[in-house]
């Protein structure tokens, strides 16, 4: 219980959609008012993920998902300002990120270890009024106390971070081949995971020069550029005319998914987190049955296993994330910072 | 070893597959010599696969696949009458059933517990000489002993009721329901499989009035008739809005397994084992990956866990696969067996 | 949210521990205030649990767990009377029992799926206020909706049935051989599970003929009586030398646990849950390395995988309670129901 | 088929116990004549197992156990020189090591992916002929290629190094923490394997001053000394007081058993490896049951998922072998190789 800690009222700055249009405002508006089982924390790090640039272009999915007014941004780090009058594990002054899917903790999915694939999530940010404002009132159930060992933007990132964590380890790791399609922010944080995994050998596809980069940075053992290199006929001579025994599906391109069904071994696991625009046509009997593939849907991060991950991966050194944010802007400037997101030369792009 | 054993020489009945074309033929052939790891059997039992009446059709995987002249015919039940020299388990007079994928237990699948995707597969009565004979050999390390508690006819069915308990158990089951798509021999074994290892509630479609009949025989909670009833509708109501947890896809068709997408929970598991004839479109965002679903391809029977558990499922007097037989013929009769099969109005037909 | 809902206010009968010794005073308290997160529940029925017995008894752990003065009782069904503010699931009128481990959803077990051993819980009928009361209170993340079909006392009972589902689905349960040693109604409950999953052969350890009768009812293939059988001769006279693939020890006995290890086959499971008084020695080489035994300890039930499990057994129809619940009273005449709980020859016990 | 090889004939150098005393001695005996599914190996490198200095001194184990005469050694690395007439997969001059549990292919264990746990096991150098000898004759199926990257004595140590790969892999390795008790050959080929697996700390104890320098340079991050240490207070320190993911027991000493129940987290995996030399006495109730620990006894290496592990950890650079090598020797100066490893300060021993 915490008796003592008085209200913090006032104005803040929030970057908001206010209409369905493209576009953001940077507006002031009240400081939440936490509720009995909720904690008001200052947000002091944020960064873009490629939802948000969804929101900002304001496209089919967002324009049928959302309802503004909504305050955007669901990946943060921030220190706790205020306690409810019933939070019991948390207190003022305690760094902390959050898992931003607000879950309901009593349907079927919530209460078999799949919280992540709640029939009633609220996503904040999206649904509820999110991380891009000075100040956020999240649940105390969703909060992830950040250690002091691990860096306050690395801790910002744990949302795109856990579904790069959720996709590597939604299988065996150990002595595997992967093969990662595509390299967006996802695609390439997925490079060091899987190789702290235990991967033997982290093949990357990717045709941007800059992203091409960014995942040899980042420890790729080889990065395939599609648009000049026959990714099938190399991916076989690096595993001895096998194929891979994993694919990480981080693109969503059509001719990527395809590409992962001719790359991948017998009885191999076939893991998707990229959306695709459209259907796709597959051949059942030749790419999954006779094989005995694994195709796997991944969502969001395990409550709260992804996230235990993640501390000890970064802790104990065994993932660097530092080349991956590769770019700073002050709230006020967001609009440069979205543009750039769009353009896609950037890794992670943090807002102050 | 077995030292004694006398040779087995002579002439042999045999329904051959002779010239690519339409048809079967019964000839006289030499019976088969053993060699060190094999056993010569009598072949006393015989029943019909959906594969053989493809091979009697002569479509066109079975152009592409088989080298005529081939003995056809994989289901079967025997007494071992001859042993080759460096047999050690088995002796004359033992009756068996056999696994007739004979697989090369030195490739990666079958080097780690994926022999049913062995890569240099030789699967007789298809690649090699097959069961549909007077006699058959068969390597040591395939065949499958058959207790007394277990009737021949339930033997020499072993093949398909392996894909149906293979399929049934590829992942978990008790308390969970069950939508299988599709009535042919498989489907139908899988019923009394998916009963006897705990699923709560057995669905399946077919719109053959026999195999309809046949599936509620055989312990179907609910038959739904896709040609008549609204099976997304039936299935979401017998599952309080939620769909099943597991489906099981045995017809092929492309509308039963957009079904199946249609039907199942989040988070479920889909198995596919019916082999669709073209390739399907399938939208991966809202079918696979934000319902987090696992797909599944099935192939073959698990070697050996599949078949300890044919045994216990029938010696426990779980499982029993009295009505699924529906047809006997004398192999001399083989031309309506087989015509009896392509109509479709038929469990499994037994050839003695 | 409940805005509606009127205080419920007064005194109530309530079997309480009053005094750090043997006994338990029936007495009147004032009922329950809730909190914004809890329900008030009226309670209908009530079961002893083993537990209760050691608290009746004041035995050793007993003395050392228990603060007196505590409401007993942590076996019920009942119907909500009253919500707190922020309830959002439950509503007054709802049937329900409930998961009486309170945790604390923070700890690392309760946020990797295994909040059954959360390193918070308090345990309401031992650390708090229980159910042997006319009304309880109890957090909403708790509760077990009660669907129509299922029998209040059978609903009254999930606790232990909990355990005995969460102890037979600890591993894999289909065609495989149990050997479940003690008859007490954890141990008799788990027979008509084992056989739900799809257990090949179930038999039972038990000497005492009460339990031993109500186990055959049950349906225990085989129900053997350590003190005039040779326990280890039968189980491997029935399981063709092998011995069996799953061991659940409900019983605590030091020669049961050595039984145990003689039944089991290589590469087995070996489930505890019985809670032995005393250190046991064991030959970890013969016993567990050289032959690969899965040895594992079971605690409380999953939360709340073993509850859904536990309602589609029963829906289903798979396993019928009826024959263990044999004993009714009414609270007033709880000694009676102590006692004869305590000389064992009972299975299930309610109070009314 | 391989027509074309001729047969290898003579007589050749053996380290046999001809005796049942103390020692072995250097003979000379006819080279094994293959079988039709063996092959004829010139063995180049061998190492010396714990299990050969039981032999040589010729303890209870092994004076219950072996047969003499029998030539000794299971570690080997050689070269193919014959081959018998049915062996398909292998050729002349194809370097090899073996798998030298000769197991039996018809066993429940052997037919359900678990080979290692063989009810007919005939292991090479203990109940048959083995590989300290020129020359050695193993069945076909046994062999394991060694592909050019990796160091022939690395290869010749894969027995030992399976031991480790196997016990680290037996359940969930990435993000865990790690307490391997005992840094004898195979716990401190444990370190390196674990770390590889994605272990985030990685902890040994050992007393002795030349294996705990040996397990630093191996990569363990912290070497407690049980002899001058309160090792599990500084085992809480290390994890925050919560224990370890994963204890794996590689001493058989009971106080160092003891302390891995006190060292390891509720739910926790105790992989068993080292053989106890007595019956150790647990608390099953406060040491297993109510943290839910799963304890488990390991055995040889899985068939022969181990071993692509070995390759894929070796073959990445994840794993380095070349300080756990620290002694070779000629074999006919066996005697001085064998005292020292009695001495125990050593890594593994090479007899070339």
């Amino acid at each position: 219980m915490n008796v003592n800690t008085e209200s913090v009222k006032g104005k803040m700055k929030a970057l908001r959609k206010l209409r369905p249009e493209k576009g953001l405002d940077l507006v002031e508006v009240s400081i939440p008012q936490v509720k009995p089982l909720e904690v008001l924390i200052k947000v002091i790090k944020r960064a873009i993920c490629g939802t948000d640039l969804h929101i900002y272009k304001w496209d089919e999915w967002s324009a049928n998902r959302l309802k503004p007014p909504v305050t955007t941004g669901h990946e943060f780090y921030g220190e706790i300002v205020e306690v409810g009058s019933e939070v019991k594990h948390y207190k003022v002054g305690d760094t902390v990120t959050a898992e931003m899917h607000v879950v309901c903790y009593q349907c079927y999915q919530c209460r078999t270890s799949k919280a992540h694939l709640c029939e009633n999530v609220v996503i904040l940010g999206v649904d509820g009024d999110g991380a891009f404002a000075d100040y956020i009132a999240v649940p105390e159930i969703n909060l992830w106390r950040v250690p002091k060992e691990i860096d306050p933007e690395w801790a910002a990132i744990y949302d795109p971070f856990g579904n790069a964590v959720h996709t590597v380890m939604a299988g065996e790791t150990v002595g595997k081949t992967f093969l990662i399609l595509g390299g967006g922010p996802i695609g390439i944080a997925a490079i060091p995971v899987a190789k702290a995994a235990g991967a033997s050998l982290v093949i990357l596809t990717e045709v941007s020069e800059y992203r091409k980069n960014l995942s040899k940075i980042m420890g790729a053992d080889y990065v395939l550029d599609p648009s000049k290199e026959d990714v099938v006929a190399k991916v076989k001579e690096l595993t001895h005319g096998e194929g891979v025994d994993v694919v990480l599906e981080m693109s969503g391109h059509p001719a990527a998914i395809e590409q992962g069904f001719r790359c991948i071994k017998k009885a191999g696991r076939y893991s998707l987190l990229g959306i695709p625009a459209k259907p796709i046509t597959i051949d059942f009997a030749k790419d999954i049955i006779f094989p005995g593939i694994q195709l796997q849907g991944i969502n969001g991060r395990r409550m709260f296993e992804t996230w235990y991950q993640m501390d000890q991966l970064l802790i104990s050194g065994k993932v660097n994330l530092k080349p991956l944010i590769t770019h700073h802007f002050k709230m006020e400037n967001y609009k440069e910072a979205f543009e750039i997101g769009l353009l896609g030369n950037a890794g992670k792009i943090i807002l102050e």
